[in-house]
């Protein structure tokens, strides 16, 4: 996910969050939802990193708001996001973010 | 890092990288480089996280682009950001984001 400023304008999705215990279905939802998104209109990628305590940041990049409004309101997105809230987050943030910059590095 | 909506609009600086094999001095860095940037001006908070492979997400949040701009020039700072390219990364991505929403959930 890098090289994205081609877009003159894109939108950063910031979710950081602690998991529960226990797989309790996650990774089979996860691996449906990764190949749904990967399908929405307007999803340009993401990055997700969890450490071993459970913690983890996962930012998807969007180009617009109406599309990340889009997928927020899909109907097995939302599947998940109940699940998310009953069964597999002590907590989460969602931050939704206008890309003002963006710099690369590489070696 | 939450519940920071209370600023009336503040920033994110998401930095995505990929380390390169062995400390080389990081760990040491990186400890003077926390300190020094919970002092700095307009500074909000971070969240950090890096898995096994060596690849991480940090976001740290902060009330205005001139004070990411102050931090950026920070004599240290600039010190490891040095060091970042020749010795620490293989590649990193910095995006400099206005938060547009928040939203917490916590159980």
């Amino acid at each position: 996910m890098h090289d994205i400023k081609s877009f003159k304008q894109y939108y950063a999705v910031i979710f950081t969050s602690e998991r529960t215990e226990g797989d309790n279905g996650y990774e089979e939802m996860a691996k449906e939802i990764d190949q749904l998104v990967s399908k929405q209109p307007g999803f340009l990628g993401a990055e997700s990193v969890r450490d071993e305590n459970g913690f983890g940041i996962t930012v998807s990049y969007w180009e617009s708001l109406e599309c990340i409004k889009k997928w927020k309101e899909n109907v097995r997105h939302k599947a998940a996001q109940d699940k998310g809230k009953k069964e597999w987050y002590k907590r989460f943030t969602i931050r939704i973010c206008k890309v003002e910059s963006e710099r690369v590095f590489r070696t």
